[in-house]
């Protein structure tokens, strides 16, 4: 790439003038879009097949991880779900044109705010193809232009993907810049993108952690991150210890490798001599560790003691840190001073401990009786999430398309002057 | 100020603790902290004035224009004026506590948004004492805890507005830290809290374009922006005379120096020879000097032509730019080329004309057949405003109390598990 600030800023101003074209498409094209892509990808499946075997076969000289290699491949039962995400993606109520809330003013003036796109997404993700897929479905169908910028792993592969977008967008008539891929895999372009905060209106990034940092500290626009979850189950006094257990037991290990599964135990000091014994033999059953404060470690044999560090940790794994806390007063202030703000969980069936852990907890999802791995956009109705968001501002927790869009004002009078 | 790093992060953490505390206060403490400030600022004003005039007596060293010097004037009257915006803000709804909406699963459980504090407000503003309550009764109003930081040349006042209002927050039991005015008048100590990421969730900078273009650069928390407003008024062809007039006067005339007066004026070519001359007359008999276009100046005597330079002009003044466009289409491409996305009108009687017109223009505001000076919280009903944003993330145009939110998913369940 001789000139990567003009490679990066052309495609930049190509993405927002496909953006502004696609604003104000029906709803029904980019519906059409999305469906002639999932046809696409179930006809021409083959051609992204053998994309991604050179990818897999250049897997090893990146030096990808076998659990990495095995998110980069893609098969025939792969490029179906693929498919039939986009085809789900269609079928959702557009969220565009939207009339959010009126307001008429005693002058006849009618105040309305109408729901519009947020107009360019620059996506940054790692080696995963069907990302590429997943975002510019997300992106379109919520009227926005996107650039999409994977991982070198996945490089074939996503040009493969991309190839079939674009087609699809010729089908149907919708600019070619509605959907870009980045064609160099130097690293420095993602810089270079994010300085254009004049072209691009937000950025995604998708994946570990070093990702996000980077993308933080050189964005100029507003970025959608998505941080650790450090999530809490906390079982109150007055729980119902079945439920308490069967929560406790799913929020850690019905898939210890993501961001809502629980990774911190606390048990009110009044059940504590019942509850972490039982709730011990459950976990380490389902071949959890345990790390525990102190007082719990008095009630346990052989258990691990917990530090600061422990209690700060998203594990991903079957290790969960357990603390007996005096009440949930305690259990709040603990999960301010170590959660990450994710998701956190109380089990109880006093009214007042729900009402006032769900006012003081600050995190993108409070559960109250339930598993902390229901804070998911399929779960919480969203149809289709780009990721859960940790920052306060724009979007909270799991974000569809509705979070992918702004509104402005449009105000209808018959002459009112001030 | 021997360690500003030090000062700035303590400050910015005592902020962090108190929204904690505020976030869960009862709307009604409150709302009683506004009262009180309200009582105080009538009955210690004196207090204030005498700080002010120290402030005034400085004003020359500062080099303050006569009209910044006439901003930073506090007297009885204007005092009453803050006083009684502090007792309006008093009165609006709380924003606090509303579920946004509610999604009921097939399992159960019932997913719902619940508003909640964006947390901690940085305020950056110029030398207007005013700022420092209005900004201060928003945040807090809105469960926010805000460092403010204003114009050094407004040092004194600010200081003894603070007092007010450090005292009203003892009187009704609001930490301290819930209101902070930055102590030092160093100018680094700005670019120190805008490092502060993970303490400042917000940063809102109240002032010129110099001001907000050095927050955006160095801030790495997000920022609602105010920028530019070149606001258009487009006649169309269906347009009814008598109201485009009276609208563009206004428009233009009413107040030119701010953000939502127009700028630029488009007239339909096919009305241009009886309009153009008519509101020509208009606007020159309110002192409106014209820039035009060349088929424009062809139906004038006597007017300077308008270079691409004027049409993208902030005149800020009795100054408009006018040129003749074929369409609603060449009206609208004109006003993305040239425009700041701030407010545009369209005055017409053509529904067709006003639905495309509300479309396809991408402003905080489209107004049809209004006054582009109506883009305002009051106007829109807010109470209140912060500002009018020119972003489309998080918030657009006007800002009140509800943009200083953000949300939180409380889900309710009886024990639901993945």
């Amino acid at each position: 790439m001789a000139d990567l600030t003009s490679y990066t800023t052309t495609v930049a101003r190509n993405a927002r003038a496909a953006s502004r074209d696609i604003a104000v498409l029906s709803g029904q094209t980019r519906t059409d879009w999305l469906k002639r892509t999932e046809e696409l990808i179930r006809a021409r499946g083959d051609e992204v097949i053998a994309a991604n075997q050179a990818d897999l076969k250049n897997a090893p000289e990146f030096g990808l991880t076998s659990a990495a290699t095995e998110r980069l491949r893609l098969d025939e039962s792969r490029l179906d779900a693929i498919a039939a995400s986009v085809g789900q993606i269609a079928m959702l109520p557009d969220p565009l044109g939207e009339i959010i809330d009126s307001n008429p003013r005693p002058n006849g003036l009618l105040v309305t705010r109408v729901r519009v796109p947020l107009g360019v997404v620059f996506f940054i993700y790692e080696a995963r193809p069907n990302v590429t897929v997943d975002a510019a479905a997300l992106c379109v169908k919520s009227g926005n232009a996107v650039i999409l910028r994977g991982g070198k792993e996945a490089f074939h592969s996503n040009q493969a993907l991309h190839g079939l977008l674009a087609d699809a967008l010729a089908d149907v008539r919708i600019p070619p810049a509605a959907v870009q891929l980045v064609e160099t895999t130097d690293r420095q372009a993602v810089g270079q993108f994010l300085k254009l905060q004049d072209l691009i209106d937000v950025t995604i990034p998708r994946g570990g952690k070093a990702l996000i940092e980077r993308v933080t500290a050189e964005a100029t626009m507003p970025v959608i991150k998505h941080f650790d979850g450090v999530c809490h189950v906390y079982v109150d006094r007055d729980a119902d210890q079945d439920m308490a257990e069967s929560i406790v037991v799913n929020s850690k290990c019905q898939r210890p490798g993501v961001c809502n599964a629980a990774e911190s135990l606390l048990v009110h000091a009044d059940i504590a001599n019942e509850f972490v014994t039982r709730i011990a033999g459950s976990l380490r059953s389902q071949g959890v560790e345990l790390r525990c404060c102190p007082r719990c470690r008095e009630l346990l044999d052989d258990v691990q003691a917990a530090t600061d560090e422990d209690f700060r940790t998203e594990y991903l794994d079957l290790i969960m840190s357990v603390c007996i806390v005096d009440d949930l007063d305690s259990a709040v202030n603990h999960i301010m001073e170590f959660g990450s703000g994710h998701t956190d969980a109380i089990v109880t069936n006093s009214l007042r401990s729900a009402d006032e852990f769900a006012q003081r907890v600050d995190a993108s999802a409070v559960m109250i009786n339930a598993s902390t791995r229901f804070n998911d956009g399929g779960e919480f109705g969203l149809g289709a999430e780009i990721g859960i968001s940790t920052d306060r501002f724009h979007a909270r927790g799991p974000c569809g398309l509705r979070e992918m869009t702004s509104y402005k004002y449009v105000v209808h009078g018959n002459g009112q002057i001030k």
